[in-house]
């Protein structure tokens, strides 16, 4: 009786990646009344800065009050707020801040920008514009878990993977590339475009300057779109610093591939604030943001969170602190895991973004297989009491790479966790003995 | 370069009663500003009570506050808050809610709410739940403009209509059904279900028990789905009460078809507040209410909003008295443009519910034909600064009928719109003589 999309398992969330939470939420570490709990390291949210964002917040009530100073009430305004266009306010404020994340490289219209309910739909909405069954998008592995759900579940899109290894740090080339689009043409797929995640999840890496002009000399020899998807832009915590796709398109001069060129954002994880469900398209295509701007209505954004976040862009002071320390923060912590790991003789791919590391655990694997990995896992979750993600749910083609998020706890508590750690990596150098 | 779905037309966007819509962002009226402008009746939103609603929100600063009594934020925890199932206290209120307007003769389960980015997601996740490309639902005409969008454009599926016609005050019938499912059939789709918009969204009537068991042992007979869209619910200002397809369900102890019936519903026309976005999906099909929360990722409503909401909903006794006043002033207002209309010799549809009036206007037109509604309307809009929206955009089967929203203005625009169609009916008489 229902639709085939029902009952395939397109969505993916019968992976790994997702069992993981359901797993830590039937058993949640906490400090004080589950100490022996499972600790959530799956999770990529930023938690660091939250206290500048809260006593902001406490600073401006105005901010989240619908009665304004005079007596005056913005709520029937707010209540009444339905052009799926935005709040022009917000938006405006939305075009600075995502230029002053990418220190003014690249300037933004907010006429060209489409609001959407977080990353996640305006993901999808850039695949329904883009695409449709028998098409397919190229992207680099390993990628964030969720787009087996968010690109092709509704859309009837395919993804290809472009596979990147550790043999050179995971770096996008051009013979990976032509390989996937290759592999696609033999499916009889209409190659219609490449996505990539920049900086990368899982890898915490931005894209160099080399792989962007790569990337987009590829989408013009064979004319199609690049998406790419900057939601961890505001996390870059070291050189080299970050280049939007957009910011490598002028460089390059390549204005005849502009109209291809598309790219996601969202505050869920620069901010840290996922709740309130801001995501957003941007494109110099007018066909697309006009199409994305009315599929827009299947997620608009709640006009009161519009207008609160209107509030914190538009303090700019406010915002270059936080950004700055939210930085020094994210790198304090990255170094945390990663010399806490080092000491078990586990290492890290180098990276200089995200909300999470890449770790490679290949030598704790009893064999070389993704079944090993699975074991692996499921004796960290099970055992030790900790959810990471394992590289499979990636679609890494590698066994034995975990992603590892530090940026969603207490500092104790990953202290804790690498703890946990290194206890699994004595016991089984014990049995090994 | 881009999708199909880009460049066809089925987001229906382009038809009269959007582009209303963009006439009147051109030149809206202001009592003051704008006298002479373009006075919205195309717009079916409800700001008639919108006073106790103000008065609520001032009087209860902590229901939008981030902080709480005794210092304590709340920012963090909703800022933070990524569950897609929702706010655990939201879903209670709104599912205790949903029982008061319905009379309390259905009780909701929390456990089987979607909540969804407004009722426009509410609708095209269904659509992808219950069909897919070569499947059709059937929807009595005159039917909500925007459904074309909702539910075909993304989704593949098709709408077939059933015709429903004055001579029976656009009743639904058992032969109109039975004709709308073998042309369907015709045109080689799988009917997949029925879609109501109960109460009707243009026509302003609660569907009867007769018009909804019809429907469910229709239901029953071919094996397929309902969805009733119910986002009027909270409108019904007049006898006879509404009566939800869940309440008919149990009255006739069909339980058999239970899993087939679904429900949407909305806050945005209950309560006149679009802006926040909340709609949702209500549904004893276990698998269809797993999956449709999957899908709900991509259009997820604001935590904050969900907060705002737990607390207006939670008062039960405001609740009350907003849902009574509300239903006393539509009343007043509904019988306000009707007398008006009557004076001028043009007759409405007898209504109980909604914000608008179904208006007969066949007499004013030079020819029994769509071409001659449209020049009618076109007239209305330019010539007399009236955007109300003509029926063929409805997919109503009769030229002549138009729907014209009441509830979004002030008394005094009421007044003047109908003096306005006076003039018009006025200038026709006078041309005839």
């Amino acid at each position: 009786m229902l639709s085939r999309k029902i009952r395939c398992k397109s969505h993916g969330q019968d992976s790994s990646y997702f069992l993981g939470w359901q797993e830590y939420e039937k058993n949640p570490f906490d400090p004080i009344d589950n100490p022996s709990g499972i600790i959530q390291m799956g999770l990529a949210e930023n938690q660091l800065s939250f206290d500048h964002m809260e006593s902001w917040i406490a600073r401006n009530q105005e901010s989240h009050s619908f009665m304004q100073g005079g007596g005056r009430s913005l709520f029937r305004e707010l209540a009444l707020f339905q052009d799926y266009r935005g709040l022009p306010e917000f938006k405006s404020e939305l075009a600075k801040y995502m230029s002053k994340i990418r220190q003014n490289k690249v300037t933004f219209d907010p006429n060209k920008l489409v609001l959407t309910a977080g990353a996640t739909s305006a993901n999808e909405t850039l695949m329904f514009c883009l695409a449709e069954l028998g098409g397919a998008f190229l992207i680099p592995t390993p990628y964030y878990p969720g787009f087996d759900r968010d690109l092709k579940w509704r859309t009837d899109v395919e993804i290809v993977p472009i596979n990147c290894s550790s043999s050179n740090n995971f770096r996008i080339t051009l013979p990976a590339v032509e390989q996937a689009y290759q592999q696609a043409q033999k499916l009889h797929l209409n190659v219609k475009g490449l996505l990539i995640t920049n900086p990368s999840n899982p890898l915490g890496t931005s894209l160099t300057l080399g792989e962007l002009r790569l990337l987009i000399t590829f989408a013009i020899d064979k004319n199609i779109h690049i998406v790419s998807d900057e939601i961890y832009s505001g996390t870059v915590f070291e050189k080299p610093r970050f280049r939007s796709i957009l910011e490598a398109l002028d460089h390059e001069n390549n204005s005849s591939v502009a109209d291809q060129v598309h790219v996601v954002s969202s505050l869920s994880k620069d901010l840290g604030l996922p709740g309130f469900r801001i995501g957003m398209i941007y494109s110099n295509n007018e066909s697309l943001i006009s199409a994305a701007t009315k599929m827009s209505s299947f997620g608009l954004i709640s006009s009161q969170s519009q207008f609160l976040l209107s509030k914190i862009l538009a303090d700019g002071k406010f915002i270059k602190k936080y950004v700055l320390e939210n930085r020094r923060r994210l790198k304090k912590r990255q170094e945390m895991l990663i010399s806490g790991l080092e000491k078990t003789g586990i290492k890290c791919l180098e990276s200089n973004a995200g909300l999470f590391c890449w770790v490679d655990m290949r030598h704790l694997l009893a064999s070389d297989t993704f079944e090993a990995e699975m074991e692996l896992w499921e004796k960290m979750l099970r055992e030790y009491g900790l959810n990471v993600s394992p590289g499979s749910s990636f679609h890494c083609s590698e066994p034995g790479w975990f992603r590892v998020c530090f940026a969603n706890m207490a500092k104790e508590t990953l202290d804790l966790s690498v703890q946990r750690i290194r206890s699994m990596v004595d016991s089984k150098l014990e049995n090994v003995i």
